[in-house]
């Protein structure tokens, strides 16, 4: 079995969704990357989580191609793929209708840094994409979803974990399928406090830049200095 | 004992109800219907979940008369009756109090179709009946509910799995009473992010026709292309 | 032990309470009456549920003087006192801090009856008191709350469940312990509902007076015909 | 080891925030003082709760220098310094993002006492911080997060529990660490509440001083009677 270990990783990532509620019967699906062999090992679609193994994840290459399975991948594989050939630093994709980040989805809204919980997380707001033209939904619709992703202006991927596709849900993302989980738990959280947030106060305004950056850099980058750091 | 597994898949869509947090003590209720023999199997009324077996899941034709159990069926077999014999493709039906899809229909207020988890499952809004009249009350009162669902302009009820019932709750629906069972869960769901998305924005628009369209045939029709289908 | 059924009936409705998410450490407490001699089992006072035992249960008589038990009551017992008195039909009171009815009562507002779950309990909204005067809360406090309960206008407690206490939490009532924290958990999921009917629509109006009628009729009185209702 | 038992409650009062839902991954850290030793005993910054021993949770003084322990400490131990060293009452502390004590924080408003149940447990209102200027954020940051808690105006920490940080969260203690990891649970559903209530009633007035002040000191000082009371 190929990538007998990102597979599990993999599955590993899909369950996680599934314990933090963020899933819904099949709704959902999280991959990971095999950036040396350009593999990317994915959920099947439309498979219950409690029925999954690792021989049921997927593997594809990055055209979409089964290159180990019996099943069909995800139908939004082709939007993790975009995803995967347009941002190098990817390693792990996470997509859920989690429902408060859903429902900023839905709203169109991008969600603005409110506190110190978003600001440890995102470098500024989690954007939002712009909808989809007719032409786009009627042509590759899933890989039209990515490319719309990708089209966010000045999206630097590397440090916004999570972009919500307007109109759908978020789509999250990490070094690693791990990660990439874990910042859609995180996303969800963040989206539900700043829904609270503006129902207390409609014209709450973001934290200030000096805190923002101040709590970004505790847990990113060269200076950080939160959890038990390597070398530090 | 008559119907013996559509008895046990009735009960197992009652407590899917209750796994999924949409029922509290012995509210909602769930039923299947054996076409070839005109008989439906349903929940007795007012018992506790946790002790239903089988054996006391009530069948009756669809007069209503009981042809096999001890217990007295839901008070709300009347309107199911006049579901199936309105709408030939109905297999299943659930009714719940569930949350936020009983407060759109207190509300009475459609839920519209802001996303694309809606658009997976429904060709449109969920529509509300209208109010029931001082005589349809007073008359044949659980029927009368059952007629006002499908009074509901232009339903196709082989393709709109839920209609809210004004100031009382849902009625669901689908080809089997799993299906059914899901069906409401997944209203559920889709009513509490409405209810969120239109507290972000008041005047949340419908997501467009095609994206729509494209959601609800990529799980629908001939062209569906979600989960593993089989043939395909 | 005196009333050993009783304190085991009000052990359970405490812990009812707990199971069902209505109270948080040790808030909320429940009691029962037994008539014939006049006696009263509540609740002591801030004990931890998973600790509580039937022998734990105080025993007082209606002036509220300890007939059995080594612990004082909770502090609310004269509330449930002046109830059991003033209303003959109560044989159990259950008070929460539950969340949404609490909220109701902070806000100040009765819950009016926005559909059919409401109606099925309640025969008009859920009533709140007056709020207290200074000298009534300078006063025999808990006993004073118990009189603005029994001050609620046209207040039937035979037929009405539960009244919110202004900027306190509600008192639930029922012929049983049982029965009171039964009606606690249903009250707490009407809150609930209603909350979010008026957060979708502010101007919500309640249910027709005739369908309100309808479901608290098919509940209650001789005409019921919801459960298996005994010779019927 | 060092304070064992301390380590003990301290680890206990974290593992009490987990399992009331208060923290989402290693979000959040309680610690306890050692007043007689000035010693204080934090968790370790960025450890899984579910690994959390005892020997992990680190001991330092009151100026931050670890005296047992190989695990960094806490990054957000500067405030507990800071509290610890300015309110000699205090013998425990937690901080959480809890969700909605987090919303007002972030919405920079005090939680105003709608109802008896935050009278329980303060004095008045749940204060809020002032932000912190671009010289706190850029200095020492932490630090100054306390300083900006110590500098609310006429708070009395030994009766006020909680202060939540302006666009960050609440801090809260008591005389114990397990007393602190009570009073963050409370204040959450203290905030849910109140969020709840000015959902319903935008205008919602704090309840009377009298009524405040009667359920205060129900549970508090030398004439409370909540409670199996020592002595009493």
């Amino acid at each position: 079995m190929l990538l007998k270990s990102l597979r599990e990783e993999v599955l590993e990532a899909n369950l996680e969704l599934v314990r933090r509620g963020l899933v819904l019967y099949t709704f959902g699906n999280a991959s990971g990357i095999a950036r040396q062999q350009g593999l990317v090992a994915i959920k099947p679609s439309g498979v219950p989580y409690d029925e999954l193994t690792p021989e049921q994840i997927v593997v594809t290459d990055l055209e979409g191609r089964v290159v180990e399975g019996r099943l069909r991948p995800s139908s939004d594989l082709p939007t993790h793929l975009e995803l995967y050939r347009h941002f190098p630093a990817l390693g792990g994709i996470a997509h859920t209708h989690s429902e408060f980040a859903t429902a900023w989805a839905q709203a169109r809204r991008a969600i603005p840094c409110l506190g110190t919980t978003h600001a440890d997380y995102f470098p500024g707001p989690v954007p939002v994409t712009e909808p989809l033209t007719a032409e786009e939904i009627a042509g590759d619709y899933e890989q039209n979803t990515g490319r719309a992703i990708c089209r966010v202006p000045s999206l630097d991927a590397a440090a916004t974990p999570a972009v919500l596709v307007s109109g759908h849900g978020p789509f999250c993302w990490g070094p690693t399928a791990t990660a990439a989980a874990h910042n859609a738990v995180v996303l969800e959280a963040l989206a539900r406090m700043a829904f609270y947030t503006v129902s207390l106060a409609a014209d709450a305004q973001p934290i200030a830049r000096e805190l923002h950056e101040k709590h970004f850099l505790r847990k990113h980058g060269s200076g950080a200095y939160y959890g038990q750091v390597a070398g530090k």
